[in-house]
């Protein structure tokens, strides 16, 4: 048990998740547990699922609470990650799955979320060129949205081979997990089961920015991205269908090639063998992202459709991930491959 | 009771839910229930939600269990109707739930369906332009797939307006009544619950040129159109999103004034208010289309995201609106547009 | 349009409902629409799948609003109705889905719902024994609970022929719709698919004594009633299991007798044939009871297993059919068997 | 790596949750994996969620295939398991997730099979009283049902502390997975989601016996058990709502005290606290159960309410719970009690 880790937000759907991934990893020690308004109450009323954790109370969400460990995740609402890593000392890692600081420019950070720009953190998605270095070097890291490590994965191949234009639309379904714990009528059951329903429709998405932000520095020049996120009627789980306009020339096999090669050697990535869809089952509680390309000579478009677990390798799997680079130990240290199904 | 209906395939979801619109509607009066493998059972059997219809025996589909009707549903795979239809006279009206006259570009057929084309007969979607007339002369109606209604009704109105690009993307996500009845493993309810998956990515699905054709006759030329399908976890409703490049000048006051302008008069399509985003759980049973429609000025996209019952407004509702046009009712005769929800 | 009706409580759930089925009521004409803390707000804002109530405005709930109307339906938690309805006037028919009303026994009231007993009503069950003529004297109704409806429609009949011993245990699954539209974080989506979970369990939900009370009145004595609601990933529906100690002698075919016998003319309950066994989706939207019933030799018990829909047979269905009766309607007037499924 | 172990059965589900158990089991390498129909075709195309095993093709299910191991998972439909054990030699630990050897009376199997008996093995449920010493010293073990692992469970300890009558009825609502991985119409998506149905009503399923003998052994006399089965909208997870009259003068108190002190040490079996109520959404994936009881006095029943993952403490990891006991391991080796919620 090298590193005794904090996780800020417990009661929430990351914050939980968070607790499972770490409860099963051999080299983390779990500390302070704190949330908002439910500080003062047990984690089992708000995660019965994590029996082990079951008694333990919630303190409040402070430095205080937090220090004197050697990893912090926070999983809080974006604007509360600033203040508090600026009092937790350089030397503790933080990761933030928040928003404050994946973005690099603070125009889009100021139009998308209408207030000043935080700062930037290296950017917790080892998939991309470079990032591995910058993550083991780091005391500091912004964990990618869900639906950016998604995106990002099933296009930024293309775009590294020179296979794709920087035209690119995604169209997504996330389960309703994404949408946090907060009580909303239309987050209700009775409202989301049986139904497909859209909302951040017409690019207004948070994730919008971040998704251009990564493939356009693979691609090394800006690329336009369109994209509607959807509520599926599952609890986790994101399928994304990813298209980008092909380059002239562009062939099925090199396609294919390109991917292959680009994800040989990744433990989280797969690319399906040829004939077999991905589907976000397969994926749940998996640190796994699944996908398969193809090439539509007609329309002229690569599409990539990829599924992950919103809550794994979507924010806390890929939390862990990077924070396994960063603490020095194998990046696979504690997590799964295996998913849970049927 | 003017109109006396037979409805072949009638143990499958569409035609199950062809004779739930008909045993509703005043002025049919239900005839042959008829069946390939399951001729000789009891309707009951396949759909005890039509109780009053359950005790019917089930009859093989033949020219000669056909015969005697005003009007014969079909719901049958593709490659049947045409040699019944051709057997059961001019003067009745054939109204075609397959795919075999549909198209009307042979080679278009040949490249989708890989066998000869059948023909072409009148479309039925009522909305698009001219259709009205067509139907109300015809006596055989080719009614349009469950994807291709809801796409197209999304998009034609940007381009009748000519507001839009001839470079469209569509992403759909459909419940699994659109992938048949027939017992398949991968259909099975604990493959499918939790779960999002893809199938026919890369331009291959059959409903793909006759979206294409619909918005082609539109826009007064070819449309390139990538179309991706995808499975949610819900038994009925496709929500589809469907994006066209943005022509130099669009503005969102446009776009909106061109779909309120192009849905006032229409009975079944509904531009919900600003702000307000369609979900396929309010249009459970009706033969409703429920749109919005966004204009992404970062990206220069037109995002409409439309909402239908697959089953309904996609296959038998859309079937005996058309039906009703050809039989000189009023177009909602036995149609409602109040949908079962939460 | 013989009636002009009003609904209080239009943006719940129950409301819901019942404006879906007055909507397609030839005789009733829909007045005022009322609401609590929604007053003021469009109906579509809440109930966006009945698009041609939808832009209307929702008053507050008050005596005055609801003046004026031949029959006021009330879909309000329970206190509320009585002091609303002394101010309706006696010749007003007042349908009250709550709870207010339907107990007998002030002291069952109080130990349940911990209030004073505001009284009893002619209770909205048409199919017990003397309902029907009740029902047509009468302007106050209170309509039956979903649980209550469902299980004492699944066992009077064995009660009625001296099958059953007074020793009842009925376990029921129900849709989340049953919960009603607070937000609550336990009802949320992301909570509720995937899971069963329980509530209530100890005999402690308030429908207990209103399904002993119906039990008893048809068994001419006491009969003690186990109930354990539990709730199903599903927006509608409940399926309920049902079962009572034999009778010595009782043989399975008696039983079958004794219920095809209790429903042979029941328009709105159905007796499956042997080996169909009710599925609460087969009900959808539908004023339907579908049950099997089955003698279990080995352990001396009779299992009848019913399904309904919560919200219509179970709430909106049943409160339209009973004012049907007192309206002078006949009775299945505005009211369907046809399930939307699957 | 001290343990090699086979699975017979690997493309099925009970297979599929047995490989995701073991794969992650710290004592045991995966060996041969066999299949009927499916051999010779890779585990990735029937279980895409284990990357790891993915690319293993599936053996014929035959003695030769099955030799040369530790121990052998059965995951195979009943009648099959007794021939295969027979040669696979005495000192190989065999493990019957069917139901072939887990009765002890002939007549009832044959009751309820309708084929001879082929024998009893130690039951695999080491919660029971005796269980974990009987296992420790078999090479053979037959891994109870599923209904019956949390029936047992839920009433077990009423019995052994004298608490309640030998009357006993038992409603239980299961995940589809339950109903295995053949492809039956009844089993598509399009009917189970959004549908609670019933199945074996009446006595008729074949666990029924399995739980009255367990529950006999305990209580030292016969117990009659009224089961029904019910299939719920969800792939996987059991909840069990488990009544027995309750002896005179039992109070809630000495009821949660027989169950506090029943399952005080046992790892994997957690009595809730009070005013919390099991979800099977809470048991995903884990080797959990989550049960708590209510004493209702009014009816004089002692209920209680359980809820496990069927496939996983209701089978696979039942089966390593057990084998680990024969193997001479910890009992908790390999296996997790941490949820995947929500």
């Amino acid at each position: 048990m090298g590193f005794r880790a904090a996780v800020a937000g417990a009661s929430g759907y990351a914050g939980g998740e968070l607790l499972r991934v770490l409860a099963g990893h051999p080299e983390v020690e779990i500390g302070a547990l704190t949330a908002g308004s439910n500080a003062g109450t047990e984690l089992g009323e708000h995660q019965p699922h994590l029996r082990v954790l079951a008694g333990r109370t919630l303190a409040e969400t402070t430095p205080e609470t937090l220090a004197g460990h050697d990893v912090v995740f926070l999983a809080l609402p974006h604007g509360q990650s600033g203040p508090l890593a600026a009092e937790l000392g350089d030397d503790v890692l933080v990761v933030d799955c928040g928003a404050d600081f994946r973005l690099a420019d603070p125009a889009d950070w100021e139009h998308f979320y209408g207030s000043p720009h935080a700062g930037t953190w290296p950017y917790g998605l080892p998939e991309l060129p470079g990032a591995r270095a910058a993550l083991r070097a780091t005391r500091r890291i912004a964990v990618p949205g869900c639906y950016p490590t998604v995106s990002t994965l099933a296009l930024f191949p293309a775009f590294a081979a020179g296979l794709a234009e920087p035209d690119v639309v995604v169209v997504a379904a996330s389960g309703t997990s994404g949408a946090g714990r907060a009580a909303k009528t239309s987050l209700l059951g009775s409202e989301v089961m049986g139904a497909m329903s859209a909302y951040g429709v017409g690019g207004v998405h948070r994730h919008t920015p971040e998704i251009a932000q990564n493939l356009a520095a693979v691609a090394g020049g800006p690329v336009t991205v369109s994209f509607t996120p959807t509520l599926a009627p599952m609890s986790r789980g994101i399928l994304a269908t990813c298209t980008a306009k092909a380059r002239p020339g562009v062939t099925a096999a090199a396609l294919r090639a390109a991917y292959a090669g680009a994800y040989a050697a990744e433990p989280f990535v797969d690319l399906l063998p040829e004939g077999r869809w991905p589907s976000t089952a397969m994926t749940l509680g998996a640190n796994t992202v699944l996908l398969q390309v193809a090439h539509d000579e007609r329309s002229g478009r690569i599409v990539v459709v990829a599924a992950i677990d919103n809550l794994t390798k979507g924010t806390a799997g890929g939390a862990v991930q990077s924070a396994n680079l960063a603490l020095g130990l194998p990046e696979t240290t504690g997590l799964t491959t295996l998913g849970v199904a049927p």
